[in-house]
């Protein structure tokens, strides 16, 4: 088994990160377990909202993020997939697909993942056509009809993505007006290789190999629209499964009170895989950094 | 009276100006009152731990902040004080030293100021030696012996500014050991013109027209240490006076939910004024988003 750590930190995006910059400055003993490094930010697109950054891409904020983390000497173990975070006696373990570990406290910060939309054909052509990253996958459509799955801000942002790149960009959305920041609608709306699909939601996708198109569902009418691209924006769920034993709300979010506790001591949580309203990066952060000054007060006031 | 603003933010620091970058992003009508810009964050002096930036400097990353609102056009009122924030029948007005003005939603993020030690000598010497601002003032010290009072973050931080510049530095602590991060604690302590006295008081400020020393007390002896600069790093408190009828703890702080919202409806805080635990940039600039966030949803549902 080896050592307890005083701190492990589950996941890497911007509330892992921040959790491990404020443990490292505070000297903990200090471990980072995380499937991969930037979470969400380092799939979103163009950032205006991270206040510091006027304007920054998803990848470039998550590559400052990483080398603010990297500078302290951190240890990170990455490509490392936590199987199950469980309390025991005066620790918690930490079981992943290589090894167990023990620590006395871990926050759980391993964000969310993208929700599938559970329609035929979706899971058969994902990576052949249907991708859940536009800032990765929308370069591979240049010239192509592509479509939208979405009407958030994630959507928007796709469709931003993909307003430089694609021929036409169909939006399916389920409500009946997009949602989203204004200043992102308004460039959405305005440009002319876009077609928003209101109160519409797929029902298949279909292809031969590769997808070739959607079909649609409005008002009872079912149609098909020809795309070789699906871009996957129907929200998100949360990472908490490997979690055993915490309170959770219905969408599978990691309940937490403002001192960013869970219901079992020692286990904290903080960012999108927690009830917080708002997904955002920079609150995500925030909520990282009170996450380790709460660790840090319970493990002063637990150590024997 | 003139025209009732969808949200008025109080306060440009760290959460105010997020708050504002936000809002101003969904379009609303919205105004930003301040005294100064920047809050707590443009009086700091070395950042290490606002995620994404390795190292800045306070006055540096509150110029970063405030290009950033600025590049939204937002109107901004500053060098006003607000002297009244009260629930009106659908509108909450916000009561200046100028200006009356309404708005149907306001977020307080007026942050926090020095607390004053409370001892003889005090008013009368400040700005003649006694100083709440190590990054305004430091300079003016070269050269010569200084006290900072105070035991945590800020007083580290203090001390850290005044090594580069002070020919001695007496830190006076209340507490047992100086507390604050581990990575700042050791540069303080490792510095040889750092003599700290910790289980001590200041029991007044000495002077002649100006500073000369302060009489400390530590296990019921006194004695004097003279000194020509005394910077007092003793704690903040919430400006919230001003804030008429909402829940406060009994530090002042405003009581907030998770969603930002204080005791009356149409009222949200966030940041330093509230009783969010961990008073940190990056915290108060995630409250600030999540304020605005909860703050837009309220205006969506209580439109007419």
């Amino acid at each position: 088994m080896g050592q307890t750590y005083d701190l492990i930190i589950i996941g890497a995006g911007p509330a892992g990160i921040t959790a491990s910059v404020y443990a490292a400055r505070k000297r903990l003993n200090l471990m980072v377990i995380t499937r991969d490094i930037g979470g969400q930010a380092a799939i979103s697109g163009d950032i205006g909202n991270y206040t510091g950054y006027q304007f920054i891409t998803g990848p470039d904020l998550a590559a400052k993020f990483e080398e603010h983390m990297r500078t302290y000497g951190i240890t990170v173990k990455e490509n490392e997939e936590v199987i199950e975070v469980k309390k025991i006696a005066n620790a918690v373990s930490v079981k992943t697909d290589k090894e167990p570990y023990e620590a006395r406290v871990v926050i759980v910060t391993s964000g969310k993942k993208s929700r599938e939309l559970g329609v035929p054909g979706e899971r058969e052509y994902k990576n052949r056509g249907i991708s859940y990253c536009a800032t990765c996958d929308a370069p591979l459509f240049s010239g192509k009809d592509v479509a939208v799955i979405g009407g958030g801000n994630s959507a928007l942002d796709a469709a931003l993505q993909l307003i430089k790149i694609a021929r036409r960009i169909y939006i399916i959305n389920i409500t009946p007006a997009l949602g989203g920041d204004a200043i992102m609608r308004e460039k959405v709306i305005g440009s002319n290789i876009v077609i928003v699909y209101n109160n519409a939601r797929v029902a298949a996708v279909i292809g031969d190999k590769l997808v070739k198109g959607i079909r649609i569902k409005r008002e009872d009418r079912e149609e098909t629209l020809p795309v070789e691209g699906v871009f996957v924006e129907a929200g998100l769920v949360p990472n908490s499964e490997f979690v055993k034993d915490v309170e959770k709300n219905k969408l599978g979010e990691i309940k937490i009170n403002s001192r960013n506790e869970t219901s079992i001591p020692g286990i904290f949580a903080a960012g999108d895989v927690t009830d917080v309203p708002g997904k955002q990066i920079i609150i995500a952060a925030g909520e990282g950094s009170k996450a380790t000054l709460n660790a840090f007060r319970y493990l002063a006031q637990t150590r024997s």
